[in-house]
């Protein structure tokens, strides 16, 4: 093997895409995609300005129909030109208007980009780019939700032991923790239906952020630019006001921390030692090189690994807020490959999670017999309610503390040990004890909050979130 | 002097506090406060559980009781005892339940803290924190909107440079620069109004977030609970599931981006070099221990070091939501002091900002002059747009750019360049290429925006906010 | 209880140091440890002076005399009026300075703080707590060696399963695992005497870095001061060039990230499905407020927490370097909380990992029974290498993962499975097969290993470290 | 513009890799390059194992020959295939492996990564890659020293402000700023030769990090496979320890701190009002679509963007460091996307720099009238200093600072001021007087600075490096 000229590797990272990332993303993600964007963008100014008598509507039809007559199969080598021009430039705009500009007719082509600036492209495109990215995002969730919904019903009385701190604490059911997944995807439906109409706005300042190259008619190409977009017009042009794009990818954070959440648990219910739950089996998944009999969780590790990854890039995006009056100096520039990163692990992580709640193998018996692996121990706090009553709960608490110990110590049920303790059979009767070892006894209120999951869940309806009436694909020029 | 033993120094870093904090927090944030909304706890669910029948109404009078009975002047004591308890048990909780017990009657004692957990207290005392918090937010964010709304209409018409890339570019007013501010703020008071709902939920699930010890009662006693403290009661108790921290930590990060973003502005105002604006004085601020000259930001220093400071700690708060299973094997304690320290700078940078946009000093002919300062070059895009309609936008950006460049490299004026021009002047008369060097005259949408941002301030009115019905000081027991 | 005024409350948050940090450092790193240092400055600062002749000897008597006249007492006390001096001037040099000039006698007050700025007391009395700070991490992590040395050789032959994955993957000892956490402790050693020299700098450059009130003196006068203080005199002053702060915060990460993992895998080890080993049991440590038997990890809790919690401080100060010019507005504040709570969370990390390492209770015999608990699973890589040199890789790898599955489905001995197997007993002889499952004849070079983190512990000397030359407590005035 | 199908889109955001990335560490951190050097480890392996009689001869040549027979052009093919399996094996290496093993004749086939694991392959081919970015970034750190020691001798007496907390102070000369950076670049160059022996080791552990699989034979092999490739043999496998990651990304932390520090220190001499110095000009670089007279930062805005979105990234990888037992379900998968960024980041940014480095246009001219702008303001402590010998600091200070407040109030020169004030008079000549404003008369141990740092810089020869005898090129097989 000879030595490697920079020129024949294809750049990037991109040997775990498949495996860490959502491939439908980079329809809107990748560099063609943003061009179609930023192409979108210009041809919607030109019908805007034309509508407000801007620009005369010959330019209009010209710059529009350069833009139409793109066809998709060029944008990857438009993408490439202008992003050899990026690095002459220091932004893709120059190289990319002059190019829609040289594909212009004459009578539009001094028209092309009037009265726009870099930013106004790059922010304007970069939102069209969320909607759509948002729109994947909120099927995905309603999607997860479904599947969760479906484990926490199906498994609402599959009795299997909490841990709370890593150590078996009470019964608990697989509904309930599926329901508890449930309840942050959930909220974070609600939070992405908060965030949209926040977000989804269109930039359009100008050089400076006052249109003034526009003279009296800036607001009102402004208004016409936002409605053919399908965009919020703000209320001010926001090139130095990022809180927007912070908020994004704050959502993205907590999308990624409950998507982490869930991939910890299973990972921890998938060991060896736990065995509660597997992953689905695809054909040659989460083997070893060397080990044929492992089965190593996959999905679970990709949604753990973007819990762990999304928080230095949230932090980045926030840090990078500190823009500089009318716009940044090296803050922007932190955003452009960061805040794509951070949507491309969490649409990635979102894909492995509808994956895994599909088909998550759930094993009851196995569930069952980790419950009943402490001999007893995990029924304890039942024991010390039931005497609390009579004794009270510290009294009670200490009680019990004892058993416990000897029951561990001699490796012992623990209703055995309760059984010779006076103390306690003074308050108990053998069938009331033998009762509270029940473990389907008591679980509480946990049908009730499993319910509580799935009427929030229900009352979400698919087709109810506010991003839904610009389709990505309908959106694009 | 002598070496000083541990245990002579009070322990932690407060040299900052003053400079840094607000100090009206530290009631709320506090060792005492948060004691105080544990106990406000305990005795809101004796309350709760005595209306259900869970437990008897005198039981639930003595433990109510002792709570009332403990008199603000000795939770700094309490605390000190409940945090030498916690380095023993791990938990604060422990400790403060034993406190508790103690200094309860007979009758009550042995219900205290029936039915529920460390992180059900822990939890719902630190939502309690949240809510004295957001409402102290709340509070102060109408009023720094008020100031910079404030700032927008007075300085509505004084043109200023607007600096892109930190270069010179546009005319602008320092109006609109601080209606950009107030656009963010108003902003993050919409937020805030969404983010209360969701976030200021009890916490209530007992050992594994079933509410086992409380049989068929522990949905009834969680809703009257909430009810007792002006929580929401949620689908289910969320000690696993951390989006809610998250979702308040990212809000904090927005928030001090925001404050950042102007705290770097006027630094950058600031400067000997620009002098556009100045800290309001205060006696003994801003001095240097060595130059007598200097006259150094102090409020928006604290305010760039919020925003600089905020992301990591946002971030930790972000990796922390991957706890395992029913409760944490360490990313609790990541929270527990990360958070108060967000919450806590926020504040600060929020009093900060508060101070500065009170009594920032204006100086609209040093603006002036600065706009002056390139010798007409700011208005390049102003001649290029008016000669782009007679010649196209590049053929226009071509002529002026080649006249900016002859204009500094001669050190003239490039008004007087273009006179020369006769490329140019084909197309201006000398009266109109005057005017096109007017400031005041390229100032496009610029009132618009104003006004719209104006606008969304006053629509947002200061009492109109979720959290005010739950006053910080008459929350507490 | 009635409403809490805010100057009853002890300011901060302190619930959880005495769970979480070190006690012991608080003496270097509390204010009052801070004035201690800044007042130790002042005092060399006098002393250089008057041997390089700035100053008159009276006057460098006179400003060491007050600087020796402060009992430890009194620190506190001057670090609550700096304190509150820091709020108005923004810095806490100019409240000290005119504090000791107050104390100075005459001769002695024109020259307290000559020719320094307020950087230049800060940021070396942060140098000179850095040194207690190091000195402690030194000693601790030498402790921290000998034990985790111990325990490697203790259990050099305890067999116990490999997990990868979270799977069980191969036999391992628990000597190993011991080595592996002592390896990376060498390693941070060793980084440490690295790190020393590099950042124990003195920082003196006066108002912008040029020293210039010191006319022709200032090098005399730096390198005069940094011998007095026991510090390095660097080539420059480094007030605008945080890299060092940055360098200790780094290390200060990568331990916590070490003492995370090796929580970690206590934690996981831990678990009630695992119970290898256990956290020493020390009185009411670990219990639950609500379930009388549960042992919570506490110590290996803090551990994790601190490798949750420390990457975004560390984040912190690598943002903050980007200081501008030659004193930061901002990014300094933004170090000046972060730093002492980076250092401390690290401490008490340390601090909980001494106890962890001496006591920690291992189960070899539930070792051995989880080995054994996949029914010779583990032992299928062995099986298969020794079927490799007659089959190839390969072939092997599918001959015993089919095998893995048989086992597996029929919930069988892969040994008895194998048995079956005419492809595989075509190679092997039954007692080649059996002694395949033997777990301590498929150990290959761990104890090799082992032996090579014994010896390069063994070849750091506990005495050998850069930093036990200057004693905290005999550095100090 | 018709719709555009996910397949005809490159994937990825690379618009921006011509303008932030160093597109010469491409043939390294691409896929293509990653690949090379992970097949570089299974020819050396192969060979180490031939040497150490593990695997037979032939089968090594037919190893090496299947190696040495892929074309470098076939590269970029190869990784697409393994990026396909990856995304259904969850690793790299499965695929690897059996692609070579497909291409490896007969004798050889059954010993394709004998003895070997999943992260052995993948770690070693990272530390492969790492000693290649190394040299490249100490070559450059180099080349960026000797650019910055020219710039500090040649404007070594080139006085301008210093500036602290953004105000004008001192007179300092550009060529200690200069200086200033040159120090903490010579800082990294050490750091790095520190760094490189610690963590350019072999990670050759087998499944669980025993070498079991190699019997008896596993140190020795590791012995001649590290000496093969050229790396340090470590104690201990380090699958699970990830500091020597971390280590890596905190110097790239550091490192992009110092570059981001220097790009603010350029952006904020570049600002229209301060003019001081200007990016090299190279053609259409830095123009703005809109505004021709426009001369933006771009290098120095690549340098902040990557001091801003490097600290996210260093978090990150901290985190995950607490990797699970012998290897992480999670956090490994947080390390493949995020240390590829920091590198090529941290790469761009010093690209960047050298470009800045070298070209940087200096206005001595404008320094010049800057000093002056405030009328001797900057020269007060110059006053007060030598005031300050005859009625000490603190009355000085007073006396001048006054004097500043009657110069700025009336807009007067500060000697003028001076000049008529009897209290000054009384201790000073005019000439004396005169003297004290000449800028260059007050600069103290400026030169001894700079001449220290380019001491510094001179004592470490470009050849000296560690890295310097493994060059990339030649590492490859």
């Amino acid at each position: 093997m000879s030595h490697l000229p920079a020129d024949a590797a294809r750049d990037g990272t991109h040997l775990f895409d498949g495996l860490m990332l959502d491939s439908r993303l980079e329809a809107v993600l990748s560099d063609a995609g943003y061009v179609r964007h930023m192409l979108a963008f210009e041809a919607a100014l030109a019908r805007a300005q034309a509508a407000c008598a801007v620009i005369p509507a010959q330019a209009s039809h010209a710059i529009v129909a350069a833009v139409d007559g793109i066809h998709a199969s060029e944008l990857p080598g438009i993408a490439a030109l202008v992003a050899e021009g990026t690095a002459r430039a220091g932004t893709p705009v120059i190289p990319l208007v002059r190019l829609l500009a040289n594909r212009t007719s004459p009578e539009g082509q001094p028209f092309v980009h009037w009265g726009a600036t870099t930013q106004d492209v790059m922010d304007t495109a970069q939102v069209l780019q969320w909607r759509d990215v948002l729109a994947r995002f909120s099927d995905d969730l309603a999607t997860l939700g479904s599947s969760l919904a479906s484990l926490a019903e199906q498994h609402r009385d599959t009795a299997m032991v909490g841990r709370t701190v890593m150590q078996h604490a009470l019964p608990v059911t697989f509904g309930l923790k599926a329901a508890g997944w449930l309840d942050s995807v959930t909220r974070h439906r609600r939070r992405l239906n908060d965030l949209g109409p926040r977000i989804l706005a269109l930039q359009f300042g100008g050089a400076a952020g006052t249109l003034a190259s526009l003279g009296g008619s800036g607001a009102a190409v402004a208004r016409a630019l936002a409605d053919d977009l399908g965009l919020d017009c703000p209320d001010l042009p926001w090139h130095g006001a990022r809180d927007r794009v912070a908020e994004l990818a704050s959502f993205c954070g907590l999308l990624c921390g409950t998507l982490g959440k869930i991939g910890r648990d299973v990972v921890l219910m998938m060991q060896t030692d736990v065995a509660e739950v597997a992953e689905p089996v695809a054909a040659g998944r989460g083997g070893s090189s060397t080990m044929p009999h492992k089965r190593n969780p996959v999905l679970a590790a990709v949604m753990v690994g973007a819990g762990t990854a999304a928080p230095g890039l949230v932090a980045t995006i926030h840090s990078a807020q500190m823009h500089e009056h009318e716009r940044a100096a090296g803050p922007a520039h932190a955003e452009w490959r960061t805040l794509p990163e951070l949507l491309r692990l969490t649409g990635g992580a979102l894909r492995a999670s509808l994956a895994l709640a599909e088909g998550l193998t759930v094993d009851p018996a196995r569930m069952r017999a980790n419950l009943d692996a402490t001999q007893g121990l995990v029924m304890a706090e039942a024991v010390m309610m039931a005497l609390g009553t009579r004794l009270g709960r510290l009294d009670a608490h200490h009680l019990v503390e004892a058993a416990c110990r000897r029951a561990s110590a001699g490796k012992r049920h623990l209703r055995d040990v309760l059984r010779e303790d006076n103390a306690v059979m003074a308050h108990l009767s053998a069938e009331a004890l033998a009762e509270l070892f029940e473990p389907e006894a008591y679980l509480g209120s946990t049908r009730h909050f499993i319910d509580a999951a799935l009427a929030a869940h229900a009352s979400l309806s698919p087709g109810s979130r506010h991003l839904a009436t610009s389709e990505p694909t309908e959106a694009a020029p």
